[in-house]
């Protein structure tokens, strides 16, 4: 991806992360994503055509006071951040729904981070080989403000499946 | 977009919805999406590279049990679909975010429709000139299963503002 390099805090890693090996209060950063006009203009064009993703001039008229990329563009790039380097789980990132709100815009030349944090460990009742990890996911630009929330439940494997009961 | 096409239910329509033509129970309909693989790949490599997204023959032990969509690819389509004819609101569709969530996968050769239903409008007490539509959005497949749930807080102009009080 264009843009997307990777920062020590969110060093690629070969440790994986079981449920077992989450813990309440557990953080974990990113690498970076620069995001641009073009960036923002293609997805628009894909995906969420309307004025203020595709045009400068007529985003000044808008809501939005000037270009700004579209929520669910924000959601993808924080999710290949989440991938890449920012949520290192067994079994990879998969999410099973959530929570998601955009508090600030984010701009063209903006530098985005995804701070993670696991705010619960839930073990399944039905399966024992897995369980589900909420996690607060905040998408910050280089002035630390937060463009994206993301309260997600993802699907963790365990380490090792307990005996039944 | 590439099989993208517009059924009766969600005609283009030169009408526009202002908070004040909307009501709890209201309905709407968009148009229908074909997705198939090269869309879910090209998608999975740009925003979510994990197997399950990349590779038919990978996928298959996977929790997925064969090719799906990356929910991100989902909810993108969803948009595209909602902004183009499946909710003619004045203003665009403009998200100040939501609840998401994916109850079944979505598979190469399915063909998306979004359900919409407006579930609450709330004036804005502050800004007299909007409020916010909380609306559910079903997309739904060919089988007519669920493979997205939004239930979304959308900015909405007011069609005439209201003297303050």
């Amino acid at each position: 991806m264009e843009g997307s390099k990777v920062n020590p805090a969110g060093a690629k890693s070969n440790t994986k992360f079981y449920l077992d090996d989450l813990h309440q209060g557990q953080k974990f950063v990113s690498g970076t994503h620069l995001i641009d006009a073009d960036q923002i203009k293609a997805f628009a064009r894909q995906f969420d055509p309307q004025p203020f993703h595709l045009d400068e001039v007529a985003a000044k008229a808008t809501l939005f006071c000037g270009l700004a990329a579209s929520g669910w563009h924000t959601a993808a790039i924080t999710m290949r951040l989440l991938v890449e380097t920012g949520l290192p789980l067994a079994g990879g990132v998969i999410g099973a729904g959530g929570e998601i709100s955009w508090p600030n815009p984010c701009r063209p030349g903006d530098i985005l981070t995804v701070h993670s944090e696991i705010e619960e460990i839930v073990p399944s009742r039905s399966r024992a080989d897995r369980g589900i990890a909420r996690v607060r996911s905040e998408t910050r630009n280089q002035h630390d403000q937060v463009v994206q929330i993301l309260l997600a439940r993802l699907i963790v494997p365990r380490r090792s499946a307990p005996a039944r009961a």
